[in-house]
């Protein structure tokens, strides 16, 4: 069974707003079961709307439309979809009896083209909208295709969705999908497939498909089944396959898990604290520790030491060091954790220096060349990066592989 | 002129990643004048794929394709798309010489697929990649339509767009468009939107537009000339005006100017040096000031001081106070800001404490609940913010306010 998404509204088109709804649709859609391949956002022009509708009422068993459902001459949706069905309009009493019972408790004015939010196609089942005053509603479409019309406002449209319309497409849709992420956070996308690719040529179900995240790559094993426990037994043996092939290299199999939230379970789980002492990253690996509600169990302080004075000041950083070998070297790097562990009392100290770019080059130290230093109970590792991308790139990446040195360093220790 | 844009990528149609690149482009598409009148994300399926793009040439003069670019075998935008237009592919020097280059200066391993990157179809203009390793490409279609190919990491599309792409759009398009960009930091988008509803309203050429963003608003005035001076004395009068509405709530008038950028200028003109004691944000603030190049120039060292302890230790904090009104007030921002000037002998102290939340609300404290203090030379200012949002958006929000307030305080000097 395949849906696709038609989201109507010119100010997605120009830009003004991220279309979130699309996400959220296919997020769910994919949950169900249902594959969704195409998503199409077009303007409030009825001849460019009905073109879209008709080529999805070819092409895909359930159309699913967000927006366009409001009372201004725009809003123009409902009966596009109702004409492309062949059906007419007609009121339904009981969205007139929720409309006039709005505008007199809101004593807001009701005009004209209020009433036609009342009026729905012929064959339909009517979603009476808990959130805005725009019914939704399943149009039965003669060749057994669902139509489903959905309000714009994400405040309307998801409550609508996710009580009214997910029961009726579960009894839509044979079967059920199980899926699971394994994310992996020391290695890239091309290395990850070529690692794979026996995996995926020979893929049916489960398949298995990789995605390239920021310092990162996810890998989604997913299983189409009668029932949810045939799915879940299908997905099994693939897991444990990528298992063995990754190991620790997987820093977690859980949806909605994150490598810094790990990092605090991790840290928490060995009652240890964590400082670290910040140079290019500027208090961004400290600050996306923070994104882990909790993190204050693991964390009192850390050190945002930019310039040499201030390494020197609150790590210890010997000027020597500085002056012979420099600010980005492996031996700052490691004073620099070091230091930070001592100077706050935590049992992992963290350090980084690099060149982020686009100036400060030199002839042996170029944009992009980091080095960083975890320190566990005195225990030191540095090690040397040469990173790819602009400024911003290069300190979001940092912080990615520090955190994942810090967390191989809790593995092994 | 019309251009249609098509994201390609089973990641977005899964819902796994919110489609950021569809708003970009289309904003920056409008800005040039050229109209949207479709986009499409399609999965990575070659047949659904090649169907969209022959709709597209079907329909529209410019086609956009962000996505499957990579090194990976459901990588086929390009495969695609060249067939579409009737071309092979060939291999381009200057983007193997880049890819070699790339991996020899990683060490990453270069494996046979990340080869395919280097190869282009016959007649189209490489679009090198300065972030990535996937290079863009126009394509120049026989009849005269541009099938324009980006990769889809937002940090390698939107550099690549702006610097190489926007140009070439320019010159496609009759006329010239001139747009200018007014940056507001201390406002919401309806307050914006209120204060200019007349401006909206009676709109031709120039025109205005809104644009919510993270903690700012941005107004785009545009307009549609034969010449470019013509087109900027149409936009003149409409900039003088909102200036006039909105006097020092502009934090800029410039594309590629940042909050973060103002404020390290701002600070450097004053030959000023500022440190940062931060609580919620843990680092984020710093970190954001870390984004300028050359904010060395006005930063020295900032604290993380995340518990109670860490902000008596560096900051001075009285205990007294946190024990009384708690570490989450307006004394202890105070206490902070000041604190974090004097020990890093700053000219700027600022101090961020918060509740981020979800958790650790009490009876009067909710979360999204900010203090922020800002001391400019022992003159300290302290400000209380209730903010929406989860955790990472109270913080992020925060990182704007105390940026906001910060440069506020140097104007008024």
């Amino acid at each position: 069974m395949t849906a696709e998404i038609i989201c109507v509204g010119t100010e997605i088109l120009l830009g003004n707003i991220v279309n979130t709804n699309a996400a959220y649709l296919s997020e769910r859609l994919a949950a169900l079961g249902i594959s969704v391949f195409f998503e199409t956002t077009v303007g409030d022009n009825p001849e460019r709307l009905e073109q879209v509708v008709h080529q999805g009422l070819e092409r895909s068993d359930i159309l699913i439309l967000s927006g366009g459902l409001g009372p201004t001459k725009d809003d123009l949706t409902k009966e596009i979809a109702a004409r492309a069905c062949g059906q007419k309009l007609k009121e339904d009493k009981e969205a007139m009896r929720r409309l006039k019972e709005y505008f007199s408790s809101t004593r807001l004015p009701m005009t004209e083209n209020n009433l036609k939010q009342a009026m729905v196609p012929e064959n339909c089942t009517v979603l009476y909208n808990e959130n805005g005053t725009a019914p939704g509603m399943v149009i039965h479409e003669e060749r057994g295709k669902e139509v489903i019309l959905l309000p714009g406002p994400p405040s309307e449209l998801i409550p609508m969705f996710h009580h009214q319309v997910e029961p009726i497409l579960q009894k839509l849709r044979p079967g059920v999908l199980f899926s699971k992420v394994i994310k992996i956070d020391c290695m890239g996308e091309s290395s990850v497939e070529t690692e794979i690719l026996d995996l995926i040529e020979k893929q049916s179900n489960p398949t298995v498909a990789p995605y390239a995240k920021l310092g990162e790559v996810h890998l989604r094993v997913t299983a189409n089944a009668d029932t949810m426990e045939e799915a879940k037994e299908l997905v099994k043996p693939m897991v444990m396959e990528l298992r063995r092939r990754f190991g620790n290299k997987i820093y977690t199999e859980e949806e909605d898990i994150t490598l810094e939230e790990v990092l605090v379970e991790s840290l928490a789980e060995k009652k240890y604290t964590i400082a670290a002492a910040e140079s290019c990253t500027g208090g961004m690996f400290t600050g996306r520790l923070v994104n882990v509600p909790g993190a204050s169990d693991v964390l009192n302080e850390s050190f945002i030491t930019y310039s040499n004075e201030a390494k020197m000041k609150y790590l210890g950083v010997k000027e020597e060091t500085l002056n012979t070998v420099g600010a980005v070297s492996e031996e700052t790097a490691v004073q620099m954790a070091e230091g930070a562990a001592k100077a706050a009392d935590a049992d992992v100290g963290v350090g980084i220096t690099g060149l982020a770019g686009p100036g400060g080059a030199t002839e042996d130290k170029k944009p992009g060349l980091v080095y960083i230093g975890v320190c566990v109970h005195g225990k030191t590792k540095v090690k040397k990066y040469q990173l790819k991308g602009d400024r911003q790139k290069v300190r979001q990446v940092t912080v990615s592989r520090a955190m994942t040195m810090v967390r191989l360093a809790l593995c092994e220790e």
